[in-house]
């Protein structure tokens, strides 16, 4: 934490009243609707993501007696999330780039902690919809949708799917984004300053303190090493937090 | 009133306790999330709706120099809002045939009830998300779409694009299903009554109790002109609670 | 229809010189091409639309080992069937809402008549395209295809792969617009007046004098139960005499 | 013709009867339908095809200001015109090849006989909807469309649009189906034939003998220069007569 | 040849310094990139087509258990093959007429010269994607194509996938443009004589001297009998010497 | 570079020869085709992608008036750029997620080495298309791109579009990737690598030594922080090596 402090100063104040290494407030609502094997409410200020796991016993074809599940996500926004309406992708008649990114990415790093041998010859379809848009919303989404899969992964214990959650769980994961605004970098950006900000990354990281994904972008100004590492060392403690959270979520009952 | 009891009889109790003339519960909460003009979740019985309500001063191209306003509206389903999960229109790359129809069916009730004079060179977009279905999300729809398009046209007076949202809505509008089953007319069908009834109408009302739209469809067997009428009854009872419902959710701020 | 009377007064007439109460002439060509199982030309004044019934052993795959059979419809229109030329929808890569509705509607209807068992796993295809368009197209569609759905029939069941086509058919079906203009209302409505109605209702009946399909929409103003009444009441007249022209075109051969 | 009486000998008869240097029936029916511009029916044995020519004031925006006007062409079969039903490419989301490149051809034939300049900056859409099919409805398109370009150049000229209807079409056209059977050039294949045709040509000519297109495929058998000669014989002979028909057909009213 | 001498005049010179009947230099490279069954560079003056053939064994649903083969090909543009970029058919989300044509064009010619029974149930894919477009560029990719195709045979007849290459090649085939300009028939156009061409023919011939496919267009000017013998005449001798340049590049190795 | 020698042993050997922080052969070829602004075929080992830049004069729509320009870049694979066909995805009539990830990244990746304003209201679009994939085709692509968007530069200076290629392109850009193989860090992966990385990383840097993407993705295995430090090594070296292949192909003329 050392390097960070030195990097930040220690009376920066962000315009939401936050210090730079802050998380905005989280909240996990388990049991969002009544339908689905996991169903997640999550807020990570205003910014609010919707998180279904679907388990279906079977696996696509091309996966077909090979022993091992799969985990498969899709993202989207409703109309509007955002200030402005955006056009649903289902009219337009194609799914946008950004929606396909983002799909992926979920998709990788719930795999990322899923022992696909133990998870058999199933599949989890992770949906993640976003009701308000606020910054963060691919982070939240991992966030919130690995608690729906652990939800599913207990239902379908449960109903005799599968031999052990627990065994199918390898880790837990979670996301939160960083960035460098004016110079400074800072934990978990809302919408304002998600849009200033001259180098963004979001890394989704294991409740055993490891990377799963980073995917950082600096189009309006590079980064260096130790901007880098500042960045990490925000990650990282944002990530316990949110670790934390979900534990705290899946505790009760 | 006399009408339906004789065709029902006094003692016909359904699945979920109510009797045939007995709507689900409703529950309309206004301000559902932040940024829409009008934002609102409707509840009947298991069926949640996010309904918004997005004002654009403008209209689209064919409408432009007519002084006239438009009203438009689109509706979908997230995938797990069903039992089983639901494939999304984005992926598959169309809108199928029932969302087109639906959204077809909320926008003409809407417009039903707008001084489109009034509302000037002005559009509304209703976007209707089902967040969970259990039978009557069309209906759910056009009632939580009403009060979202009452709040839209609150902001637009305050915002000065509109002199005054009494004189556009002309009057308030709700809907409600009812069908015959098992021969016994009833009011407010659940999943599980629609999929085994015999004759399923929807009809959307005014305040004034007045038809907007009529929906009959007797896939499964024809109905008289008698039974016409008493679920044309049971449908009016309905509407006035649902409108009921309404008026007291407005009331409060 | 004494309470017609009283709505319509007795000296109404309209821009084609007709009475308020009186159909369109009709005409039904049946064997209009030669190859499908029926084929059938059907114009209610200038409105002509062309009815396939493509009659096929087996059903699709979610109906496989039901026992049942199926049918199912697609409307279109060519693209000089109205005044200004409509694209293609193949052209525009989708099918439009109203498009779906109507296809929906007419698969509907027919399937209203159908006894699915009596059919066995067959499927029926009906395709209604529109050469000319002049108001009441989805009903003109429903009312000719049921003269290719029964052609279609006694086709299946001379060459031997239904038992009796009157086993399959329980019942006749046609339809007919009705709609308020002026105050006034009025049966089977040209595009003129289709196009200034205030209310506009289509009614799909069976020869046994029953309801298949009610459509009401009053997106300029709301209908009142009597004007209902009034418009149902026309419509029995029109289905009546709808049915008197499909029996006398099969009876022909 | 002596070239083709030695290749095909005197005696050879053909399925329905017919020489092979003999056109089936051709039936042209102008004002087939009311509203087009030009509306026709052209029936060449059993293949019909309705052709509408839809006249627009102004052309597309990559042809504006040049003065010049266009004309373009869409080509579509209805389901069943197959003796199976061939699923409607407005469903199937997607134009086919085969539509395309018909489309296409048929576009640059008429085209070929259009004189830009004097038609000034409007433009022709011409629609071919094959009622039913046997072969030869691409050819049967042209030599109809002709008929239906011809009558709405006349409805231009009437309307003021057009300075005069003679300037702008250069010419007439028709075209016309040839291919070698076992061995022998015929003229103007039926299903039936074409299907078995070995070598299968489209000719395109002007009135006053000369060719506008000529599309020659030999996918099963390639062919000698003999051989196209005698086609081409055979296509000068076909399309003469069928530019009389079209004579005939315009010379009446 | 006397007919064409006569026809253009012994001393007309184009814009790079051709004769009216001198090819563009070809060069056909193999082996261009190294994974596929056969992979060729051909270049004809500045047109340059990548063409790849793939085997694969086994055929389509609908040619299973008919014992034969099937070739399909498809053609496509680079974004820069032209002077200015043309979007990618990828991203409009649909393939466009010209592409069709040529794509089925090209599977036409090919097929045209291979055994289907030779082949046994086996596919050959054949690929054309233009890297640069100067006029030419379907014909260069049947010249290519076959080359690539031959290519492919041998590798799956050194694989044990079919008998003997030399039984599924019946024939060589290529494919050349010719053209009237300005009065002249002419061979081989690059784009800046295709743009100004009255007439414009692509002719693909056999081996053997035999034709396979003659498409001539004359969207700016019908062409008589006497032209199209010169044009023929040209094709003639130019798919001759495409012929020799094909031999020689198979001859290398 | 002592970090990764501890990391990595000594004596660690690849496949293909390479040690583990040696770079595939690198080739950039300029002028590659004729036509584009930039044209630059790019190889790393097997991997060849072609790169070209398109100039254009003005920006989108919804970039005018700004006075900044917009550089963008498209990505596509041709068929048998892999060892199986790839099918279209024209044809498919959709592009995939991983395409659009892949062309969003080079764009990105591009326009953090451009500057806007000196581009002025310009535009250019980047397309990478792969003849041949072995892996790495988005770091070569954006390696190629590079010296392509220089050409393109060039060229506008030469024609009077910008001012000074110089001051546009304010810094260098050249991509690699780097992975985990048998708990081993190398650098630049061929596909057979790839294939079986724990983790893979792709990372843009700038002539200056700083980082414009990072992309690291687990799917297999988390990684900590001593591993990504030691792939952020071989990264720096990568890139530093390629950006003197570009300094060097650029100094050519």
């Amino acid at each position: 934490m050392v390097a960070i402090k030195d990097l930040l100063g220690e009376t920066m104040i962000r315009t939401d009243g936050r210090k730079v290494d802050e998380l905005r407030p989280v909240r996990i609502t388990r049991h969002f609707t009544d339908v689905p094997e996991g169903s997640v409410l999550v807020e990570c200020g205003n910014t609010r993501v919707m998180c279904t796991a679907t388990f279906t016993a079977g696996v696509p074809r091309w996966r077909k007696d090979s022993g091992l599940g799969w985990v498969t996500a899709e993202y989207a926004m409703l109309p509007r999330a955002t200030a402005d309406r955006t056009d649903r992708e289902s009219v337009r008649g194609k799914i946008g780039g950004r929606t396909h990114e983002i799909s992926r990415l979920i998709g990788r790093c719930l795999r990322g902690v899923v022992d696909m041998k133990a998870l058999g010859e199933n599949q989890v379809q992770i949906d993640c919809d976003v009701l308000q848009a606020d910054g963060g919303t691919r982070t939240a989404s991992i966030t919130g949708a690995y608690v729906a899969l652990v939800d599913a992964m207990h239902w379908a214990e449960k109903h005799k799917h599968i031999r052990s959650a627990k065994r199918v769980i390898k880790d837990s994961v979670s996301a939160v984004s960083v960035g460098v605004i004016d110079g400074t970098p800072m934990l978990d950006l809302p919408y304002i300053e998600d849009s200033k900000a001259m180098t963004d990354m979001n890394v989704a990281m294991t409740g055993s303190g490891e990377f799963i994904e980073i995917q950082g972008t600096a189009e309006h100004r590079p980064f260096n090493r130790a901007e880098l590492n500042a960045l990490l060392d925000l990650a990282e403690k944002g990530n316990k937090e949110l670790q934390a959270a979900q534990q705290s979520a899946l505790a009760q009952d």
